[in-house]
């Protein structure tokens, strides 16, 4: 079933990456996109590129009254901030959606800010590359992916399916929904854990000399060791504990498998083995 | 300068991934190809797709003492093995090498088993794939890649050479040299430590849900935790010490970051991206 119907407008607000991956696929689609973001360069290269309908590199009241769906791709503080100074211009029945790597410490917040009959459902596209801006932005990147949508006790039902039918119109492969609470902690393992360990075996020894000897299996690992600095260490310390928590877990069972190693214990590392290739073969992109 | 004629005869030991790809290589550049290997399909399968000349499910021979240049491709302790009951079949002047993931424990064995006018000059091709047999070889692994050659003190120059000729003529991206002892403290960071670190990922807590919910990181991060237990399991064992050191020291630097995160340390840790991010540029494959 298709709720978006032609008519709506869209607004993207943070023009980068996925703000211009979605402002892409949505314009392919036939919908009117306009953005809003600070750096008059990605304006002029989304017109350019025809990937926006209008684009202001400021606050444009009119921007912002007219769109019926309004996206945020900002970071988290950032994204809090223009809430509460921009709150009044929204007009009744806009729904506005996001793409914020952390909820729980940001949803309830943006929720209290918005005048009645403003509606936020927040949503998290699990898409990204290790390149930035609009000009690296490309919405195939969405093709088999997920699309999580994460709704609280405030949404309402209209609400919640209008974001889940932008993820299939976004072309993600799987739309589904999680709490605030189960998104973090979920988030905590598969996409921050993995850049922590990504970025810990970068810094935890001298290697530039190993360009020459080494396979492919330590640039996977590391692939997203290119990592913006200022977004990431905010997504860490916004989703502290369930990151600590999860970084405690694996830093036991990478220790557990040390010790196996080291007592010989062939058995068990057999076995440890086994388990993980059982249960990566359901991770292989359908 | 090509050192390889193709008069030259090859025999491949173990026609698996490794020793398959090696055998399309080789035969597509016109030289001939024999191959040993103890599954009776695969000989039949790298015949009828004409990636070998000859084959053979057993001993032959003929076939070993007709080699010129011999390449084992089989799994560290049955290397040992086979070398220990044949070695009086090789003729005179016959160059071995191998592909074999640990080389300290090893090669000087190897060397001292052989007869005075055959030479053992070992190397490692750092490639690889998440899936088995000659049935899925494919010698494009080597595009990019690196390829190390081994050698001791016993080593000739001629036979260095003619190792590294090979990994030219494989297609290999980069041949470099390493000591035996190099090679493994390299392997045990950038191939041994980088497994323990996807399989501890997939085991370390009930995960199957989150196919749902994922995003590339995490596929990245555990494409190698689909692994064969018994050939990894060996190689872990036979190479614990530079192993366990590696482990050590990853664990502690994911434990710093960790704490860096727990109490708040947010400059560290961008300093700690930073670095990450400045290293991990060299590691693109050019």
């Amino acid at each position: 079933m298709q709720i978006i119907n032609k008519k709506l407008k869209f607004l993207i607000v943070g023009l980068g990456l996925i703000g211009g991956s979605y402002a892409r696929a949505l314009h392919k689609k036939g919908f009117y996109v306009s953005a809003i973001t600070d750096n008059r360069q990605s304006i002029d290269y989304a017109l350019s590129e025809h990937i926006i309908d209008d684009g202001y590199d400021y606050v444009n009241p009119t921007a912002v009254t007219e769109a019926d769906v309004i996206i945020f791709a900002l970071y988290p503080q950032v994204f809090v901030s223009w809430i509460k100074e921009n709150a009044s211009l929204f007009k009744q029945g806009t729904i506005i959606t996001d793409v914020t790597g952390v909820k729980g410490c940001i949803v309830s917040q943006i929720q209290s800010l918005l005048p009645d009959g403003v509606e936020f459902i927040a949503a998290h596209p699990m898409a990204g590359r290790e390149v930035y801006g609009v000009q690296n932005s490309d919405e195939r990147i969405f093709e088999g992916a997920n699309y999580i949508v994460v709704p609280t006790a405030q949404n309402t039902p209209e609400a919640i399916e209008i974001c889940k039918d932008l993820g299939r119109l976004l072309g993600f492969s799987r739309v589904s929904e999680l709490s605030p609470e189960e998104h973090d902690e979920m988030i905590g393992f598969v996409s921050q854990l993995t850049h922590c360990i990504a970025v810990s075996l970068m810094t935890c020894c001298e290697n530039e000399h190993l360009v020459s000897y080494t396979g492919d299996s330590f640039r996977d690992l590391t692939r997203i060791a290119r990592i913006n600095e200022n977004m990431w260490s905010e997504l860490f310390m916004l989703n502290k504990e369930p990151l600590i928590r999860q970084m405690d877990i694996f830093i036991k069972e990478c220790s557990l498998i040390r010790d196996m190693i080291a007592t010989g214990d062939t058995e068990s590392l057999k076995e440890k083995m086994r388990l993980s290739t059982k249960r990566r073969a359901l991770f292989d992109k359908k």
